[in-house]
């Protein structure tokens, strides 16, 4: 494919003939794992990217609640991520005119998809998959079963994962590296079907990696996880923001010391949030001495808090109507769902359950 | 419990107050798994038994469709199966009015409900599976990978098969021996549900294994199963049953000789579709010596063909009419899926997916 699939249509007007061409954009489709608040690590390593992405693509994208459910077992906890969630990509600037956004949940098609596919997978490749290799692994250093406390969600999750790609005709899904291998499970699955009933029942899917990825520094200098405890969150109140950026980890450089931007965490986040012109004149700040880290740590709330501000105050405002944000939603699973369900159509006809 | 609910219910009318106890029957469901032809050990190992069950309990049966895409992958075989085997439960006496009667696939909410069982299900009690154990078994004997042409439909069919169970609040699953641990699977996975919830959003079924199951014999003597090839098709138009039926394997012995009924395959299928006056007869004529085997095969023949020649008639009609066929499954369908929803919006709210 050379980028765009490309539609003609003929149109007879006034004698003459005029042809058209429709460039129809790709489809992408991006899940978004609710599993806790937003913090800055993911809006630069994968909300911001996301949007970039959506000027290109026909764009869907999801919150897959129920890949959540793996791991969140406490329904209030749930409920509240899947709201948060919601509400910071739109906040963000997920634009749900143009974006079909939907919670997984909505698209009860994904489930019965999830079911074929599953005739159709070998227990062969789930045995080979990343993350259920690795709880293995974690459980056989700790001299565990094999399958000690791994759950048949976590086991099958590349399957659920399949079924949210193949269900929107999916024509590219941007991913991490790490997340390259479902993906290419998809595909495997996708041409098995195909395989077996000699026919392009589903459209496999390309695996666009993502390079470059922003890497955001914890307050602690190591990656920002929430698995670390060092995240700065998305939506701060402005006290808290101040707060947590004056905890960030320095090392005893006095004031007068020169001092290395590059190694310095505060300087790598002042890069996400500054201008260049800003930057640079940090990055020299740094250099020539003089500067104590509560200098730097105060131009760097300055900058966060210029552009997270508009930010935390449109997801206060969504937040502050659940009402409005369930309308959001139930819209776009009204647009997902009749593709869904074509597609659901489409494999029953083919298996002969019609 | 002891049997029943009851539900006391006051009605206030002409001055006094009567009491009215309504016994609710329980509930109890069944899958019927489309993989092929109904034949005489399926009719009496299983499809006369279940219709037994439905004057003592309110009772569910699915054809288990997407079970079946599991080893059915060919489209038109599959969609004849799952006709053939409706119309064939429906012959037998099976009373579309008084059983829901539904396919698997037109209750799409069984699929969203495994898909919430997945994350409370220890893969741990899937390696224990009966079924994947015997294939694994089979694989390395063979010198296989343990894997080798395991689907992870085989895989987690015990979860489906839960779905099944759950979705309609069943309190008893009556099963074969062989099928008891599905059950006590469903049974494990709606306790960690509730445990985790900290309610009974699950109704835990129980299991009722079937004894004193009729061994059916094959042509040749043993067990009739397809994997054999020694069936005696359900809805044989009449030259063929006969013909079938003179080509069971006998002993060599005479005319003359006196012959063991018990042992003889033909006098076990005889007494399946015969009186006890005719049974007693024709045990006589086996001791008595005189009779020969044909004699004994068109005895079998004529006690077989009357029971079956109705059962053939009905099973005819409705093959011949397929709208009438889809329309008594519809029916059920819309009898199922109010309960299934309802089920699944319990799980839905208790795990904060709302």
């Amino acid at each position: 494919m050379d980028g765009t699939r490309v539609k003609p249509a003929g149109l007879y007007k006034g004698g003459f003939f005029r042809y058209f061409i429709f460039t129809m954009k790709k489809i992408a489709l991006t899940g978004i794992k609710p599993t806790g608040m937003l913090h800055i690590g993911n809006y630069f390593g994968a909300i911001k990217p996301a949007l970039e992405l959506t000027r290109e693509y026909d764009a869907r994208y999801f919150i897959a609640d129920y890949h959540a459910l793996n791991t969140v077992k406490n329904p209030a906890e749930l409920s509240a991520h899947i709201r948060q969630v919601a509400a910071g990509w739109l906040a963000a600037g997920l634009d749900p005119e143009k974006v079909i956004f939907y919670r997984q949940s909505s698209v009860p098609e994904t489930f019965e998809l999830t079911t074929i596919l599953m005739a159709f997978t070998a227990k062969g490749l789930m045995n080979r998959a990343h993350a259920y290799k690795a709880a293995v692994q974690e459980n056989t250093e700790k001299g565990d079963d094999p399958d000690a406390g791994i759950n048949m969600g976590l086991f099958t999750y590349p399957v659920l994962m399949a079924a949210d790609i193949l269900l929107f005709d999916s024509d590219v899904v941007p991913v991490g590296k790490d997340q390259a291998q479902h993906v290419e499970m998809a595909q495997d699955i996708a041409r098995a079907i195909n395989f077996n009933y000699k026919a392009e029942v589903l459209r496999v899917p390309e695996v666009s990696v993502r390079e470059n990825v922003a890497v955001v520094p914890g307050s602690d200098g190591r990656k920002m996880s929430k698995s670390y405890g060092n995240v700065i969150p998305l939506f701060a109140p402005e006290k808290e923001l101040r707060k947590i950026i004056m905890r960030i980890v320095t090392n005893s450089q006095g004031v007068e010391e020169p001092k290395d931007p590059e190694s310095s965490q505060i300087y790598q986040l002042y890069k996400l949030f500054s201008t260049p012109e800003e930057l640079e004149a940090l990055a020299n700040r740094y250099r020539s001495g003089g500067m104590g880290w509560g200098e730097a740590k105060e131009a760097l709330f300055q900058a966060a808090n210029r552009e997270l501000t508009p930010l935390r105050q449109r997801f206060e405002e969504i937040m502050a109507d659940p009402a409005g944000l369930d309308t959001i939603l139930a819209r776009g699973a009204e647009k997902a769902r009749p593709i869904a369900a074509r597609t659901v159509a489409r494999l029953r006809k083919a298996a002969g359950i019609d």
